[in-house]
């Protein structure tokens, strides 16, 4: 197949299930016991698939901090000497149906939400996010990170798994259609959709059994500085849209784009599993007081989920409160940024209007055949990583262009299989 | 003196005090105590002046219900007859540095937020919101009502109190700032603004020793169906802000804009504390299935008082997501519409800007004198109560002009000041 007709049949088909994806998020549980075929010495990590060896500093120092967390070393030293031992498997969260911001290290013990697209029934998941610097996903393994993560795992997630379970299921579309309208693009800016979410949460977590200590320091997980709460469920959200589509025959929408500091790679629904990767790009924007472009490790992070479903960048006018942080000179370089990402997507999400985009429906949907004819290369608003092994902090936030690369490759496997299915069927 | 020279300096020296107000929430207290001279069988309320016969159908409602909740009344019937009687006085809430939304009938039992003015040291108080309908600022005395009154003074109230000291004091205006960044313009929308006050309030909270039962009902009283909770704070931190400027020589800046649900009154900085009235205007907006334009009492409460500051209607630009309930048809409707305000405003508030605005300053302090000259009434965006005894309810939203009528006799009483001046200084 893969014929011009078909193809847009596909699209259209494809945009239709993104945009009326119900994402709920239905539960807590332990990675290995959500994901099939995630157990024994397996390590999960942002972007496409690569190797101990070529991989990120701040996912190495990721990949540190979870076997000290596991238990599979007692030392940074033990847990580098483990990898390079290449007894560890490492594997792209998106090939296990998981997302991750920044290095996106998960491992067989994390505590993760699993939302649950209700129209499909398809399940997608992601980590608890941890707060504030340092943290795992930008590297650190020193010991606050290390409690950090014990606590998630060891005091909060039984709980909220229990609040979220006696919900009924939070609708995270609904959360993120409302917070869209109040400044969120819901990659760099999620203020709104965190405090909305708790909104939902808290009632039915206050009647979950705890110790009073535990429900303190609960409440203040989400309260006290933790203002990218929502990131993690957005991406989960984003990624349970998509998943619908994958390996949806001849639809050339990319269901994938992910980071791992080093590449980024794609997938593409009618193009089944196979990555196709590019160096990854270099973040412009604002540095925090004391760092530099010099200091900045490039694009890392599933979080480009976001974008690939038709926010972050691609609803960057809604995001006027994030501006600053972005580099984004005023609402009208905003707005254009939109415009141009129009070019490149087949649909536009009706769920998605912001007032200072003129409630128009944000662009959803990327065509990679677009993206290669054009030349225009979908943008991505992030979060910049310390480059540096150990530092395991964020240091400002910006945006980056993807690379053309992958796009084209794609694009040429599609025209490919169009002229082979045209040669079968002659 | 009310020279033009010493007006205008007057108004500028106003404007930049009221946007360099800082209302800080300090903490929860019974209004007989908190309220100077407010003990004793009195009962205050909305808007201007008014008798017990010439009360609107939600004040008298309102007031019944306060007085079986004070005890002062068995039954409905015998606090009419009560009332009817002349041994209760009535007082208008902003004569006490009060602020109260719709009928906004207080008693002296009421539980009150204490706001504190940092730069001046005044005091500015509002009744607890008591959440959705039936209530009694909308007229309902029934027992679901009266039983949340209850809840709010003897469960509600001490709690929030020590959690509200706990925290050293709640800063409003920086809520309200991110807040109409996020859709709120503060009148007829206030979820961004509620969301980010719990971040703010829940771990100090959490460690208010309470019953579990008591902390449930408490979070289920913030985070279940309270999208309005902010309102009530948001006018104590605009009277609060307005304080300052009451009394001050020459100033003919607005600083009380109240209705009763039959006259709206204003005061004026420059004039003491004489009201001046005129009809309530008549509220044109979005009526909920089953009411119409005949249901609706006219433009009621205290409310206005966020006009009369700068957010509202004055913002209304920002409150993208309230225009269907309001019934402004687009961006560019609402956006004119603060254009409008600008004509009879001396200054703009720089803490009040929001992207669907362009980012402008909201226009800030109503000169009297500008809109008897222009005839150009301020606008108010509000709710619309239920016109008939003891319904209770809200009926729907929309938008209301002030009468012109208060803004022309006040400038009148100002021409005529300055007239007197000229003669006795020449």
């Amino acid at each position: 197949m893969m014929q011009t007709d078909a193809i847009q049949a596909a699209n259209l088909r494809a945009v239709d299930l993104i945009c009326n994806a119900d994402p709920v998020l239905i539960d807590v549980g332990r990675a290995d016991e959500v994901l099939a075929g995630f157990s024994g010495r397996v390590i999960a990590h942002a972007g496409p698939p690569v190797s101990w060896d070529g991989m990120s500093t701040a996912q190495r120092g990721g990949v540190v901090a979870a076997l000290l967390y596991e238990g599979w070393a007692d030392t940074p030293d033990a847990a580098l000497a483990l990898m390079a031992s290449g007894a560890v498997a490492l594997r792209p969260n998106n090939d296990l149906g998981a997302v991750n911001p920044m290095g996106g290290i998960m491992s067989p013990s994390s505590p993760v939400f699993v939302v649950k697209e209700a129209v499909s029934g398809l399940i997608a998941v992601t980590t608890l996010v941890e707060g504030r610097n340092p943290a795992q996903r930008f590297g650190s393994f020193d010991a606050a990170t290390l409690e950090r993560m014990r606590w998630l795992r060891d005091v909060l997630a039984e709980p909220l798994g229990a609040a979220i379970r006696a919900t009924g299921g939070i609708h995270l579309r609904e959360i993120a259609s409302q917070a869209v309208q109040m400044g969120d693009e819901l990659h760099q800016r999620n203020l709104a959709a965190s405090s909305l979410f708790y909104r939902q949460l808290f009632p039915a977590l206050m009647r979950v059994p705890m110790t009073e200590e535990t429900r303190q320091s609960i409440v203040d997980y989400f309260c006290v500085g933790n203002e990218q709460f929502f990131l993690n469920l957005g991406m989960a959200m984003a990624k349970a849209a998509m998943r619908p589509i994958e390996g949806l025959a001849d639809c050339t929408i990319v269901t994938v784009m992910a980071r791992n500091g080093v590449e980024l790679g794609i997938k593409v629904a009618g193009l089944g599993d196979q990555w196709f990767t590019g160096p990854s790009g270099t973040v412009i924007g604002t540095y925090f007081p004391s760092f530099s472009a010099a200091d900045a490790l490039p694009d890392i992070g599933d979080s480009a989920i976001m974008e690939t479903f038709g926010l972050g960048y691609f609803g960057l006018g809604a995001g006027g409160p994030a501006f600053g942080l972005l580099g984004v000179p005023s609402q009208e370089a905003a707005n254009a940024r939109v415009d141009q990402m129009r070019k490149i997507t087949v649909g536009a999400n009706p769920n998605f209007r912001a007032p200072a985009l003129g409630s128009e429906a944000m662009p959803c949907g990327i065509d990679v055949r677009l993206v290669a004819q054009q030349g225009i290369p979908p943008g991505i608003a992030t979060a910049i990583a310390h480059r540096e092994f150990g530092v395991g902090r964020m240091i400002g936030a910006g945006l980056a262009p993807a690379p053309l690369a992958p796009f084209q490759a794609a694009s040429a496997a599609i025209t490919e299989r169009s002229a082979s299915a045209t040669v079968a069927g002659s």
